[in-house]
């Protein structure tokens, strides 16, 4: 479509749009009122739309496409139901500040008084999530989209939920695609850099980097910084972030309160580069939300929206100093697999083991991803995509997006069982797609974070149904190949590093159910 | 735990209000912040605690068990992400004025100005679906959950959101549970039922019935009514009804805004008892959003809210008649099931033959569902449990639901194939409780009710990838099997009425695939 003289329905003038901002995929769960928007997607040259049976996957799937691509995706969602269904994955989204356009169809302007059974107030998910944008007529479209890519390029809220109603997608309009400016990143302020560098300088300085991505040129700037200063390094649950044997490792801050607060106990001053200040995961009776000692000072450096490696560099100019080159130290050789029964770490030696340079590596796995995560900094270089909003069920829809986004790229998927259930129809689209992606089941049949925090909290539940999920034990092979995806179980290392090659020898996705010994 | 000395958390005294108001069942997917909530929902006696691998279950479960019993179950949900998974269900529990109680466990109330990951404003999910009820310290758990009972069982705003943080879920009270006294059905006006009554004696007056049930006594009624006055009568979408060769049938408005404006073309005044002025389900071009003659008269008497047998037997007085005893006409006997490949038809004919007397049926399937209730008049009595509000995915956790609340009773599911995916998980719940449940999807590997509405509004859409399902095809027989109910896949009408005869033979969760020929 010629942006120039695009004359055709209103959904077509939002999806010209999109293109003409560069914004040429759509995970889409479409119904009868996003019809329009269904044959503007088809017949829009250069759109790539990829179909899931489940609101959620749509939604995080076009979050990791974001977060791999560095541009938005869209999603479509059927009114306001299709969209509380996406909901979850889009919480992680905002959590991480990852630029997303939800596009939710909804009733022909004049029928939503009629309050139709599908009718709802879909201003009260969107203030749940992100920023409304209301389409009010076909000619608005345009401008419409325009504002909600604005919205998602943005420093500030970067979730865009654009409303269509059913009558503006299907009237009229000869509107030309607006083109939106890519916003400046704001630089960061001298005076702020030379104290920011000073406290690292002191003892118990410590750099605390997050946000949407931590890159190789972002790792070799923090150890420049480091070997300079003397100061720890570490990251929160950044969204995206470089490992692996070429790129320096920093330490993860831990998940458990009490770890947490002793990883912190040292420090003199924080220097949050697009960080928070760290939070427990939960509040727990006796324990402070904030585990960074009360007398430490914080010093925020940028936020989420700022560019983490331009900080970076100004603190590295500060210190003159250059980003190192490679990792910095030599990481540890990866170990032998543990051939015998499967735990979580001959599990994650295996997953450590498989990886192949360029790899993106999804992980949802708290419970039994330690063991890949504490061998990462000494496998082949790779992309990891953590689910950090908290909201369960992101893993297999990102493996979807990232998948679509890097092509080129293996996929490989550590996800707990559990969490697994919650978007499991991925699978079907990763079939559908014939997606480079392998996912490894950690199968320990519990919700074994809960068994671990209850324990934590003093709570005997001998033989609570609530955490058990082996009554029956969910066949994960057999669900995947009733998915099309091809799905083997094993129960020891050497089985598993076996599977993983045969998944890596082999185009199109694999699921492997890893039974952990109980 | 006896009510009159109860000592123990908040969360002890949450479980125990609702225990001693009748409340015994909840449908569970917590996490860290409902631990205290699961520790009291274990330990008190008379709880069944019913576990589901994905939110929707709970909440599409927790609706039809209210359904059938008449009475709320809890639904316990993990913070705002959790909750944000079970809307759509309680979306449709809302449209058709199903009581529910909605248990959602936030952060510690001191924590939640760190604003954690999982932090949200639940406040906003809350408003688009229900009330909602804060519990403010332990003492109040008691207090709040009857405040959500008595919210539930009102006759406005039937979903009670409580939102219980884990401080006052883990706190210690003495607090004793409050007793809900039950709110007394309003008695219609005698004015409205006597100008009701003359304008149904009048050509062209019409009966439209809806709201939560149509039982047997109703239908009995309406069918003396239409004897008495000659009017029509029809149903809405109601949550539930009775059905077969036992009651009288009444015929329901159709999907479609075609067919609904011609059933109603003739109505002179629609007397509304139960139910809201029919709509059409979406606004389409030159139609209009209310199918009724813009000349009719409406007569709201009573609203969903109401008691739809003392309405109508108020009518009934003023005829001065009684209720018809049994069918009223003879009702046409069950087709031979045609054996050949399978079509809505025939898939209609062996499901219709293969309820058993007093089985519950649950329908989500709008493309393929017809057959069965064009028969459902002549098939063994039964209720049918519709997915009313139009949110997808109510179908298989409407089954799970059915099941736990009526185990002497044998539940049927209707099953679209592109609908039971959105919830699929219900399968594992079917599996883990051993639920008397046979679901028969209808596999015609289409988004069909897309395709259906795409023609009807002149849309060529050949070979879009958005409304087809069918590469690959689900293998639903492998998915169930995986979850641990055993599965077929049948392609003719004989081998439909084999697997359904051997499915009510074994005790437990069936599935059947029917394949429909293309």
């Amino acid at each position: 479509m010629d942006s120039a003289e695009s004359a055709g329905t209103g959904a077509d003038l939002l999806v010209a749009t999109a293109l003409a901002n560069g914004i040429d995929h759509c995970f889409a769960n479409p119904g009868t009122t996003e019809l329009h928007l269904v044959q503007a997607l088809d017949r829009a040259p250069g759109m790539r739309s990829v179909l899931c049976a489940f609101e959620g996957v749509c939604s995080g799937a076009a979050d990791a496409f974001a977060r791999i691509t560095g541009r938005p995706a869209l999603g479509l969602y059927h009114l306001g139901p299709g969209f509380a269904n996406a909901l979850a994955n889009v919480h992680n989204a905002r959590r991480h500040h990852t630029p997303m356009i939800n596009v939710i169809g909804d009733q022909a302007s004049w029928h939503l008084a009629a309050d139709a059974p599908l009718t709802s107030d879909i201003g009260s998910l969107s203030e749940w999530t992100g920023r409304l944008i209301e389409v009010t007529s076909p000619d608005g479209a345009g401008p419409a989209m325009a504002e909600a890519i604005r919205g998602a390029l943005g420093d500030e809220q970067r979730i865009s939920n654009l409303v269509v109603p059913a009558d503006h997608a299907w009237g009229s309009t000869t509107g030309v695609p607006p083109i939106v400016e890519r916003p400046l990143r704001r630089r960061p302020d001298a005076d702020m850099v030379a104290v920011a560098t000073a406290a690292l300088a002191r003892p118990g300085g410590t750099l605390v980097l997050d946000g949407p991505a931590i890159g190789a040129a972002a790792l070799r700037l923090a150890e420049a910084i480091r070997l300079a200063t003397g100061c720890t390094v570490t990251s929160g649950r950044p969204a995206r972030q470089e490992l692996g044997s070429d790129v320096p490792a920093i330490d993860q801050l831990p998940y458990f309160p009490q770890p947490l607060q002793l990883a912190l106990a040292g420090v003199s001053t924080a220097v949050l580069v697009g960080a928070e200040e760290p939070v427990t995961f939960f509040g727990y009776p006796d324990t402070p939300s904030y585990p960074l000692p009360t007398e430490a000072g914080r010093i925020a450096l940028g936020g989420p929206g700022d560019d983490l490696e331009m900080l970076l560099a100004a603190i590295a100019t500060e210190l003159g100093v250059e980003p190192s080159e490679g990792p910095g130290r030599t990481p540890a050789p990866l170990p032998e697999v543990d051939p015998g029964p499967l735990s979580p770490r001959n599990l994650g030696q295996a997953f450590a083991c498989a990886i192949p340079e360029g790899a993106i590596v999804v992980s949802e796995a708290i419970s039994s991803g330690g063991g890949y995560r504490a061998l990462a900094p000494s496998a082949a270089p790779h992309t990891l995509l953590a689910v950090t909003g908290g909201a369960i069920g992101g893993g297999l829809p990102a493996a979807v997006g990232a998948a679509v986004a890097a092509p080129d790229r293996s996929v490989l998927a550590l996800q707990a069982d559990g969490s697994a259930l919650y978007t499991i129809q991925s699978l079907w689209t990763m079939a559908r797609e014939r997606l480079d992606v392998t996912v490894v089941i950690c199968a320990n049949r519990r919700y074994q974070i809960l068994d671990v925090e209850l324990a934590a909290a003093g709570i005997e539940l001998a033989g609570s149904e609530l955490t058990a999920l082996d009554d029956p034990p969910v066949d994960f092979a057999g669900v995947a190949a009733g998915f099309g995806v091809p799905g083997v179980a094993v129960t020891t290392g050497a089985e598993l590093v076996r599977a993983l090659d045969r998944a890596a020898a082999e185009p199109g996705p694999h699921l492997i159910e890893a039974v952990l010994a109980g």
